[in-house]
């Protein structure tokens, strides 16, 4: 992220809540040796709470959130790397949650003994054995938790000769399932939203209905491709007004 | 393991329910050209349950146990790289269930985003410092489940500055404390008996202790260091009655 301790220049987290108009996002505008044709430079910062922190998905809920109707007490879902719940309420992001979903599915097929029993190179489509095996994997983690079901991928192989690439795809399951099924214990009452790049969306959303949970909201592939630039064209209308 | 399929000689697994006198254990008895010095020489399986499968600590629990008055009810903790949790019953080992801790932090240290905010080489001996960091993390994950703490453990780096040998322990107070906290949510009733390595078995009873679970009985170290050659006396002692 340009804007962290790694990137352009580190800039402070803004705190929570957040406007929903970029209102309240930390920036800085840069000074460069920038070429004519670039008008100005600003860095975003990221977004923190009392004890988590985000940086860049702010800016792709501020996007996809302009994008629809203004929705009350509604969790707005990022699926990825480090899986985003962020809780709307009073036209703000009053806070968030990460789950660490996708990088856990990334080192227990590159890193542990779940690699033999998964193929980390799986293509990306799914055929019918391997939904079932998804689905498979989401009801278990509803009905076994996280912890009591990842050896289970290892045990479908040795015992029951599942081949690796459905295991790949009840591993992926379990993660998923796990990560809503714990959000929707806790946010009973909220209405879902479902962003993030579109293989994730497809697998969040199979998830969700496995789950029961089929009242939600799912962004389109174009609300998810206009969400940073809508999110920039708020900031900078906002900033232009200061 | 050297029953296992990457071992000396594949065996099936033995089937729960296991007799705690090594009855009903699966075993071949291996024709090789030992030394005249070295008599008959077993190859004792694993066990399985419908979904589970251990080999080894079948062995390991049935020689502690056979080291302390039966106990009825019971569950019993053998934490490591799979911690495997046994109920026994009826005077056997009914079934038992696998949680992946010691492999996810491992992995988890050594492969992932927080392997920058941790040292996987700390020393194994904790001091004050460290105990607070890992009874936060047993407390985290007993207020918010496992999904939803690990990125705990860079939260704290960035927000609060932890140093990275405190938060190895906070991560390994939050994986032990994912795991006993399952646990004890499934197992009211049962006493729980914790076997296992010695510094391993310090962890899980300083865990167990800040879960509030105090009525549980601790393996000693000559116990633990009996356990497989008991066992191994047991199985010896049933076969040559046959």
């Amino acid at each position: 992220m340009a804007s962290s301790s790694i990137g352009w220049e580190e800039l402070p987290y803004a705190r929570t809540p957040l406007g929903l108009d970029a209102s309240n996002l930390v920036f800085k505008r840069l000074d460069w040796p920038k070429p004519s044709s670039i008008s100005e430079t600003y860095l975003l910062s990221g977004a923190a709470t009392d004890d988590d922190i985000m940086r860049g998905e702010e800016t792709e809920a501020i996007g996809l959130l302009s994008q629809i109707p203004p929705t009350e007490h509604c969790v707005l879902i990022l699926p990825g790397t480090h899986s985003k719940h962020l809780l709307i309420s009073n036209g703000r992001i009053e806070t968030f949650n990460t789950y660490m979903t996708g990088e856990l599915f990334d080192v227990l097929t590159h890193h542990s003994i779940l690699k033999v029993s998964t193929n980390a190179d799986a293509p990306s489509s799914l055929d019918t054995a391997d939904w079932k095996a998804f689905d498979d994997g989401v009801l278990r983690a509803a009905k076994s938790g996280l912890g009591l079901s990842l050896f289970q991928t290892r045990t479908r192989a040795i015992l029951k000769q599942c081949p690796p690439a459905q295991n790949t795809r009840f591993l992926s399951g379990l993660l998923i399932g796990a990560e809503l099924g714990d959000a929707l214990a806790r946010m009973t009452g909220a209405k879902l939203l479902l962003g993030g790049a579109a293989h994730l969306r497809n697998l969040y959303a199979r998830a969700l209905q496995v789950l029961g949970a089929k009242d939600f909201y799912e962004f389109s592939e174009s609300q998810a491709a206009k969400a940073v630039p809508a999110a920039h064209a708020l900031f900078l209308q906002n900033v232009w007004k200061r």
